[in-house]
């Protein structure tokens, strides 16, 4: 979980239009903030398919103001400039073609200026629609307000994991911040200790007002057999005892499917890992840095986590499991936010009873239900307030940029 | 479900052994029924990298009985040649390297002769050893060997999925046997009746000694929200108004992924339908016939049922509100087993306390728990006798070559 | 050189007519013995997109006569089978669309009988068309027929290197023929003798009326500046040599796509060399056999060839100096068509003053004068009679599966 | 050829050290002229593996400057930074391993400042070793560096070719300079005059020690036949008539590969053209324009431009007939370096006798002889000063970024 300088209580005492609006422009400065050292060229570019440049993120969540929030909300509010509407458009089918995402990369127009007018020209708009309501903002706006606040978080987050796949590709290992350091305090060398619980009906999913994605509900009961769930995370260090124990060698280890991507990829290590002079070193947004042993393991595929569980002789959670005992063990169950999201076993899919949104919002979430696999928790790249104990983030089984580790569980018998 | 001609209930008066050989010997005799009027170049070639030469499967199930029975368990055998064990091992990472899976069809070599030789090398191998054991057959020996003949059941069914995919490929549109005929006195017009369930703990995977695979338990308990499940499969003329719609246009009905495989392929329709004179053809086993409306539709994706069942207003149903419904309404229920296999919602995965067996065997479908996605009933291309409530096959989201229809569920509010 | 068991000097005592007629059954019986030993099996694949599969080779040199022979100028005539057209084109635009190249190995349909029927079919009609118009043929009736005998004749050498990239990719390494041996008598150990030319004005090209393709000609004249000539081929030996000493692995000695082709297919020896134990062998038509060191090295791509020179300290022949020297030196050019065909350093193009011809037989050459290399001479493979000095044959600068080796060339000072 | 605001003619009163001395810092300068409204994201990004980035550009020539230059012949001069010679190394083997050429675009770092800063650094270094060496400049070193001005001029010329394939590729179609436009003046609406050669011995490549790449030379002798070639080149007037023929529609115009990448490609008309709203559209270097009928076209590929000589009655020139005709009819034919490179029918390869310089700088022209083809003259983007009659230059046959278009030829019977 990002350390996050803004203040967040002015809301508590005020209204809720007064707070919504203080946080929106806190998000909107966090995100200038996050990319203030990086230059131009670099937020221009792509390093794979998956990641997208830090100016097209910069664009896209404002993007997202002006589409669902400004154009149809607010009169006199007029666009920055038709041709975003394709440049900067991510997924939505409902509102459109768009560029290609392999491609955004290529956008080196509109400039780096460019896109910062576009900001404050709808961070100005949206001080309009403020001033134009006022107090009585209808809800719906301020549903679609705070959707947007926590759209731009998450991609907070990924403009770190995707700033740090360009910078690994780089010749040079240039670092994003020499202060950003990984899980510092961190010591995992001790035992760690299993949380148990029994054979019940749970409670699964998000109740309540306050805001969450619609992936995250309806609330629903579950019948969960008796499982127990580690209270840390899986360390490099015992991710060393895997690699030297040949796991990368040994296809009965893996699913299948995992097996053909390590010998396709050529995996010997997870991401970002390099030998450099006999030891291990690992890119980080600190640049290229001895791997920390006692740390929590990160950037491991939904493939390798699985296969070092078994290597265990132990399993992944489901995300049911770990949700109930996220809320059994609130204090117990350690590093949950706070160092990597964690895979659980369980394919993303529909909760019981869930039904998108209609419209292009509907799009957020449910037409990703297949073949990824559900990760809870947050990691240290995730902005502050942007964590839930019903929070479900998903990645395709091979995806390795992202800051994603593991927490074992295992079968009571 | 396939007619087999054999007569299977001799062994119900006599011994277990008795019976099991029995069995055995049909099993291993059907195989050779089914392929007896293709040719020794049809048995050759595969047409795509899923699909397996014919004569491949007849040397494949005849090699995992002389590599899990014979040679563990018969002193006196000896392999017939040992290079067949590199050629015709499929997926088996415990028991050596193997032929990769695309070049089986470049495999003129072992000749269509030798594997008919090979095959009765084996015949002679599991006659031996029923003789030696007699009645005391180990039971260990025994759930081999039943194993083994749900193996060859299994690809009985892949054999009739991989010649019809190879026949669809030839410009000359060959016919496996003209009296092939699907599902001939169905009408599906009637309107479809909707069977409800309510909410409650269900008992799920099979319990008993009767012959399964691993992956069908154990049984465990599910508390299952109210649903209802359709009666009767989704049938040709249903799919054409959704083609006629133009649903293979339009994106917002599909998954990402599904639509991203919609446009790259090119699909318009279901595998297998071709457009001749303004009218839809069907290849079929029984050679290019015009598509019978009344009849379920088949070749679809588990992309376009779920398509289909939002464009519907409906959804999949889970592999759990399947199972309980062919439970509940046995008779209720129809074309459970009878023309196509039926797609749901539920990814590929373990049961609760799943553990696959140790060694080769474990590999049989623990390996594959990840991006696929769950099938229940059977096709008209099933073996006689291998369709069961608890059965779990499983292909991936876009797989279309084998007999894959749906059955369309929705909420109970 | 392929030994060519039929007696072909009838034919020089009588008529031109019958000899024709002599030599064009000759030629189709031949096609027949060369593949009698190959089972229904073996006819039917293709091991990849460059190879055909035999049968279908039986089949489109028979197609060649129908479509070209016997449909215009026999009115008699009836096709045997109307989609044979599209199955068995290979590339002549000017008569329609054709089953693609890369799935020509799916065609089990029609069956190797059918394809035996064909052959009959228009070898009937072939009789009768001589029949048809006796002693009075056309000359152009008679230019087509000994067009389609040298045509059945390439493609006699083609069904041979096509057969054994088959069964190279074969685990059990099958034989064609066990006393097919590769160049038995040869002794190459000697130093080879360097034939030398002077700068001087040559004629180029084929001349008079004997049958030669059209890109033999027009013959026309050309300034060759001196040059020597070696008078054998590079052996096997002299190839491992350059093994040994690392050009594999030194990219300064490859052209650019060349190292790149090297590094892409990871080239280490020649096609079809594998280290058995220590031993280099080769497959080859009579099997895996242990290299022959004093015999021509075979299975080399153009930028090996050229690789090799540059290594040698020499450099390949254009093909205007390869003809200049053979004409020259008829008896002191050893190897000229017994052994490999001989990489020459030109791009396949047109002759000054080429054109082909109007229609579909116009595309027999003209349209593959691109990005290609000329060989000159002919392979043990070559069907005897079918060998000129002027003879062009070309292939892509990567390919290695037909019998292509190289003989060296050097300025004079 | 471009217009280049620099006086050239200072260096002919003075020593021939003070010229190259001015020449070099000439064109160094203009590098950055050319450059100078270039942001420094524009100067980051390649849009396909074939163009490099611009700042890469700047980065590679000053490079060459380092490595062949300063680094062998100054001692006094330390390397900027030694990572450098990996980022900036083309393709030069002798002198190490490099950067893949398709991840050059993901460079973000050196930044824009830094290279700048390279660039100075470079140029200080090349002032001191001119100030090092006084007059007496050794030979050696006098012709490295010339060799370094022509290198810089070629890339001159692609960084045009590069920027507008980005900007191309961008959905809002910047321009690079609204007052960049291609031919202005140009009028090729009335007949072509045909100048005719005839049958005889002529010279063939660069005589003398002026300044030329290995590559057109030695100077040979050749017999040409006789010959007419065009005095003007191929108007898009006269491409429209070929597009509206339906000739990218019509298989039997195109050679075999070039029609595989046509319909592969999709290819329906020049590079960059682009229909809106019913005409026809150019993206150019001063932007979207509508195509100029009457100016040559460019930004044809060799497959297509050799299609247009067929589909026209003619045929491409070869580069011998070219150059002879060039120097026969030096003001009679037209358009020689003012517009596009003139596609040649010749395969680019050694002139006999030809011999590549030792060491890397042989890498230059010699390892590319293969598969390619020859232009010849010069186009409205070659910088002033690098055309010669004996110039020879080479892209793949499917290449279309560059300034390409034709000159039709003929025979003479």
């Amino acid at each position: 979980m990002l350390a996050n300088d803004f203040n967040d209580n002015v809301g508590q005492r005020s209204s809720p239009v007064r707070s919504l609006r203080t946080r929106l422009f806190k998000t909107r400065a966090y995100t200038e903030k996050l990319t203030e050292h990086l230059s131009a060229e670099d937020q221009t570019v792509q390093a794979m398919d998956d990641a997208s440049p830090t100016k097209w993120h910069r664009a896209h969540t404002t993007w997202f103001f002006e589409e669902f929030v400004l154009e149809p909300h607010l009169k006199s509010y007029k666009r920055f400039n038709d041709r975003f509407h394709y440049c900067f458009n991510s997924y939505y089918e409902h509102v459109g073609p768009r560029h290609p995402r392999p491609l955004r990369g290529l956008l080196t127009r509109p400039s780096f200026e460019e896109v910062c007018k576009y900001r404050l020209h709808v961070d100005t708009g949206l001080v309009n629609l403020f001033n134009h309501y006022g107090l009585n903002l209808p809800q719906g706006i301020s549903e679609l307000i705070e959707l947007g606040i926590n759209h731009e978080q998450q991609h907070q987050e990924l403009i770190l994991t995707d700033i740090l796949s360009l910078f690994a590709s780089n010749p040079l290992r240039p670092l994003y911040n020499k202060d950003y350091f990984l899980g510092l305090e961190i010591d995992n060398r001790c035992e760690p200790e299993w949380l148990k619980l029994s054979t019940d009906i749970y409670k699964i999913g998000h109740a309540g007002n306050n805001f969450h994605y619609d992936n995250e509900g309806p609330e629903h009961a579950a019948l969960i057999q008796s499982f127990k769930l580690c209270d840390r995370l899986v360390t490099n260090f015992e991710w060393l005892e895997f690699i030297n124990d040949g796991a990368y060698k040994i296809p009965t280890l893996w699913l299948s499917d995992g097996w053909y991507t390590v010998r396709t990829l050529g995996w010997e290590a997870p991401g970002y890992w390099e030998m450099v002079d006999g030891s291990w070193y690992q890119m980080t947004l600190a640049g290229l840095c001895p791997v920390r042993m006692e740390a929590p393991v990160s950037h491991v595929s939904y493939f390798e986590a699985e296969a070092f569980a078994r290597w265990a002789g132990k399993r992944l959670p489901t995300e049911y499991e770990w949700e109930v005992a996220a809320r059994a063990y609130p204090h117990k169950l350690k590093q949950t936010y706070s160092h990597a999201w964690q895979w659980t076993s369980s394919s993303y899919s529909a909760y019981p009873g869930y039904k998108p949104k209609v419209g292009a919002l509907g799009e957020y979430n449910g037409k990703f239900m297949c073949n990824q696999y559900v990760l809870r928790g947050a990691s240290h790249a995730t902005t502050s307030g942007h964590c839930r104990v019903t929070y479900r983030n998903f990645f395709y089984s091979k995806a390795r940029w992202q800051f994603t580790g593991l927490r074992l569980a295992g079968d009571i018998k």
